[in-house]
């Protein structure tokens, strides 16, 4: 049906689902020390990143995803200025962070430098404000640079990482959040992309109770849609440091200086907003 | 890559997108007079029902759609009593408006006896309310009977249909959205689905400009996550005589008397909100 010399496709095979994108040619491949990454150049949604067989991003309709792991805790911050990103290779949601012009710092921890050199070549438009005074990228393991990091030394921390499983995984653990609350000021937030609302209901369930055991007292997913991720829809979990995380600074999103494609004050409003089977699902 | 015995797939050509579902067999497939409907046994999303190779409904998420057709619309109308439902032929639409108990008739009018007859049996929890007495169900084409239908006799139209090729594209025009203005009373609503925000931009916008021209003096579009339709996010758009679609009885929503999946008051007005891109798109 698909010829799959014609069409990237990625299986969920625990939803019995598969999303494909039709694809004119493979740009790049290369096993990383860490990962396998594939470029390619489709169709109907400019660039294509896969990591390890799964879709990261496309030139069409990143923005979604970054937009949305940046500007709402952004704006939940009441002024954020020591932001890190772990993972993030692609700098996309650097490139978001950047746009507030409160923020004073920006590191971005990828333990795959690949990452980044490929989209420099394939999405130079998420890296067009790597060379901002503001921002350091660093390339080594995540979970040790924020052990290392001097407690109450950030604002914020956004995990932008793969899924939960390969190398990955040590980001979805009791412990590293315990190392992030430690790292984070007062009024901190850490927030991590949180899989699909549909398909990932026990992964959820299990980030928010690990949040809070680590000592977090304010947990909230947001959802938003992402066309190429399973399911097409997406969450991202925000945990607070002494910090409500369901207001936010409305009137400074709304006379935002910068454009957005996706995030409005509106779309941020209703991100929080939880569907009934999710809202039941997490008590 | 994906064997068709196994997997059930639906090409988006335009967007060179396809999204596919496991299937563990092909329960029943019949040319109508309309159309070719298929049902399948899938692996992750129950029951699935497919015309003209377009997935329509599966048994897993077929409340986010059924949800977001109707109790926004209701709960925008001051006080429906009267609707009718122009296709939605499975049932599931009249079904979570019968839920509301200002509603005294609702008139479902699908072309297909068929997609009725095949919801009995293989989606019968979406036909359960069927013998409510307030529903009265027509096997007859929609535009005529909205043509038929005397002035003012109507709160809310909702308008379940197919893409707009094919049986359905009568439902998408200048013509059939001013027969409906002339048939809905004062404070009367029409909401219809309108496709994918991410692909159908266009369709949306010349959707918002027929309605205007219709003699609707106001639209609005909601947006919600639809994982098995093209993008996995889809849209509805409103058009009102004389009411403002930008509210809602929020305390009614707050205190609905019956259960739901995806909707709440919270989810209503979020779903107000556009993206950035489909606001300025829409103007």
């Amino acid at each position: 049906m698909l010829d799959p010399n014609e069409w990237f496709t990625e299986v969920v095979a625990s939803d019995g689902a598969a999303f494909s994108l039709r694809v004119r040619d493979r740009l790049h491949a290369e096993q990383t020390p860490y990962q396998f990454i594939e470029i390619y150049d489709t169709e109907g949604f400019g660039k294509l990143m896969v990591i390890d067989g799964c879709t990261m991003l496309s030139t069409r309709e990143n923005f979604l995803y970054h937009e949305m792991m940046s500007h709402p805790a952004l704006y939940t911050h009441a002024a954020p200025r020591r932001v890190c990103i772990i993972g993030g290779g692609d700098c996309g949601t650097l490139r978001e962070v950047l746009r507030h012009e409160s923020v004073e710092s920006a590191v971005q921890i990828d333990i795959d430098e690949r990452v980044t050199r490929l989209a420099e070549q394939y999405f130079p438009e998420l890296t067009e404000s790597n060379a901002d005074p503001r921002a350091t990228l660093l390339f080594e393991d995540g979970v040790r640079w924020i052990e290392e990091a001097a407690p109450g030394s950030l604002d914020l921390i956004i995990v932008d990482s793969t899924d939960p499983v390969g190398p990955a995984e040590g980001l979805f653990t009791r412990d590293f959040y315990a190392q992030c609350e430690r790292a984070l000021a007062a009024g901190g937030i850490l927030i991590q992309q949180s899989e699909s609302p549909l398909y990932h209901v026990k992964i959820l369930r299990e980030m928010h109770e690990a949040m809070r055991g680590a000592g977090f007292d304010s947990t909230q997913t947001l959802c938003f849609p992402q066309t190429i991720y399973p399911s097409g829809w997406w969450s991202a979990t925000m945990a607070g440091k002494g910090v409500a995380l369901d207001r936010f600074r409305v009137e400074a999103a709304r006379e935002k200086s910068f454009e957005t494609q996706y995030y409005n004050a509106g779309i941020h409003q209703g991100a929080l907003a939880l569907p009934e089977f999710l809202r039941r699902a997490l008590g």
